[in-house]
């Protein structure tokens, strides 16, 4: 570290000063199973040079699309060898030249993904970070720019909704699905969540009832509810669905006229199969979401800025928590990938890593 | 007839002054077998009153849909007794008092649907019939208002098309899928066209690329086909489905990123089956399109009196020809009715009611 760093009044930046800074980074040279393919490496950060930023992750989360990513069995390939995770939250720790935003002990978050954010220090470009309040905590500012992003995106972009609307959703427990049922709440949107039967159903039914979900049903009780047709609640105009099958076929049914049921995952690994008449005679639409393309399409929109506020106002009056996680040691990384993909739990339970 | 009648210059009006008019009419009083509910009656039509128009019907054809309003199956449930058929054109031969934009021995087409049209003569409102220029045939005019229309609005309203661009669609030798080639090959977009396979179908691929399509492949000849690979054509923007069933999710296959397919029909009777993966990495998007909506929602917009001046105009040049068809004695309509559906002829063929 050298005369590129700024701030040197700061403790830490001194302290960095003329440290070598040694990472701890989780690589994979192949695809395949997570906990074989993946190697703790050890490696030198330079200096930040024009732009970049060097920062300390304060924790990292583990994603099913990071598990796919090193499976090889999503759409996004990354050159060899890639580090894995796609999400984090760091604090800055010395900052090159021409950084005109961030200084150091500053909490950011990467914007673009593909970044690798499975490391204990990083150096990102400034113009890839974004400011997180100091607020914001551990665990809700590294899980930010993909769960509760999507949400926002899909209540936002498809229907214009108003407070007294319905919003139905499958997978109603899952990260994604417990953001949705918190941003409906904060809007005034009922949201009506299926979730699959279980031994304690009503528990988890009561839980995201209190979380904001108007109603929680199980698929079962979805095939007979009489909830739209009595009035109780009005016919949705948005479904969002990340199982497919005859659940989403189950689900799109209730739909009202016009309505659009956008897909942003597929855990049954079944096709969304789509009446005829209901594309016809109902007017339906069926889309789909990808957080990765929107991102990518609206980096320099005034639309995403918005999106940051309003979730950081949320998240610091307590409208808007992390979903359910564990934080997890870097080093237990093998018990983490295993686990990511395959929790049974109460609901969904996300590991975060901390360095 | 009486002094209400305007235009009594008109030979045929004199013609009409004081005679009753008793018109022929195709009726049913419950759902059912086609051949079996419709009853030809006779009726005395009555002199036409403020706003209104009496017309002569010249043509009026069998549309699958007529068929299947009469067998209970439409979403569009008509008030019995009920009168069969929805498009025709006419000849109008008095019109009634504050009637302003029509003259007797004006053709004319009835713009909103559940008219009636299976009648030899009929009352209708102004408001609700079109004039058709008399350059224009009696066949292309008597099925102008369903199959040309939906071509034109699929063809108009999901993507934005420009020249060198391709529609994929399937039901390629239907009468609506004629239209879609004659108006692709109007507008320099390459059309490619799906059928099933058949004896004669190199003799059916012939006709419909003389009609204009660019390509048209057997659902076999798809599967394999290199012909967007290669970059013989453009990847397509927009799908037309009318099949449903494997075949739809075949044609969905080969749309390019952010494509989207319109259903407007589904003669399969299979549902549309959609892939997760297409819907969120590729963006694809499933709609529906239903003419009757269309016609509802814009009965007063310009964008409807823009599509007829352009189909007029193509028309008259010759660029866009009424689908086979055969023309068939009022008298003879249990024929008519019971092959409409079932019609296994080269390409399908349209009868249209004479009087």
């Amino acid at each position: 570290m050298s005369m590129l760093l700024r701030n040197i009044q700061h403790p830490r930046a001194v302290l960095h000063r003329h440290m070598s800074v040694v990472a701890s980074v989780l690589r994979y040279g192949e695809f395949g199973d997570p906990a074989k393919v993946l190697q703790v490496q050890q490696e030198t950060v330079p200096d930040p040079s024009n732009g970049e930023v060097l920062v300390k992750t304060l924790g990292a989360p583990i994603n099913p699309a990071d598990i796919n990513t090193i499976q090889g069995k999503y759409p996004v390939k990354p050159k060899f060898p890639a580090v894995g995770g796609n999400e984090c939250v760091s604090e800055v720790v010395a900052v090159g030249s021409q950084v005109g935003g961030l200084k150091v002990g500053d909490r950011v978050v990467p914007f673009a993904s593909g970044l690798g954010t499975w490391r204990s220090y990083a150096l990102y470009k400034e113009s890839n970070l974004m400011r997180v309040p100091g607020s914001i905590g551990i665990a809700e500012a590294a899980t930010i720019t993909v769960n509760p992003c999507t949400a926002y995106r899909m209540l936002k972009d498809f229907v214009s909704l108003k407070a007294g609307d319905t919003v139905i959703q499958n997978g109603a427990n899952s990260a994604c699905g417990q953001a949705v049922i918190q941003l409906c709440r904060a809007w005034g949107v009922d949201c009506v969540g299926i979730v699959r039967d279980r031994p304690e159903f009503s528990k988890l039914r009561d839980h995201l009832k209190d979380m904001g979900a108007a109603e929680i049903l199980t698929e079962e009780e979805l095939r007979t509810t009489k909830i739209f047709k009595d009035g109780l609640f009005k016919k949705p105009k948005l479904a969002l669905n990340c199982v497919g099958g005859k659940n989403a076929l189950e689900v799109s049914r209730h739909l009202d006229n016009h309505g659009i049921m956008v897909t942003y995952g597929g855990m049954s690994r079944e096709p969304v199969s789509v009446p005829t008449a209901s594309l016809i005679f109902k007017d339906l639409q069926f889309s789909g979401f990808w957080m990765t393309r929107w991102s990518e399409i609206n980096a320099q929109s005034p639309k995403r800025a918005e999106m940051f506020t309003e979730l950081f106002q949320l998240i610091e009056k307590g409208a808007l928590k992390a979903p359910a996680h564990e934080m997890i040691a870097f080093t237990d990384y093998k018990l983490g990938v295993t686990n990511a993909l395959s929790i049974q739990g109460f609901v969904g339970k996300k590991y975060i890593f901390t360095f």
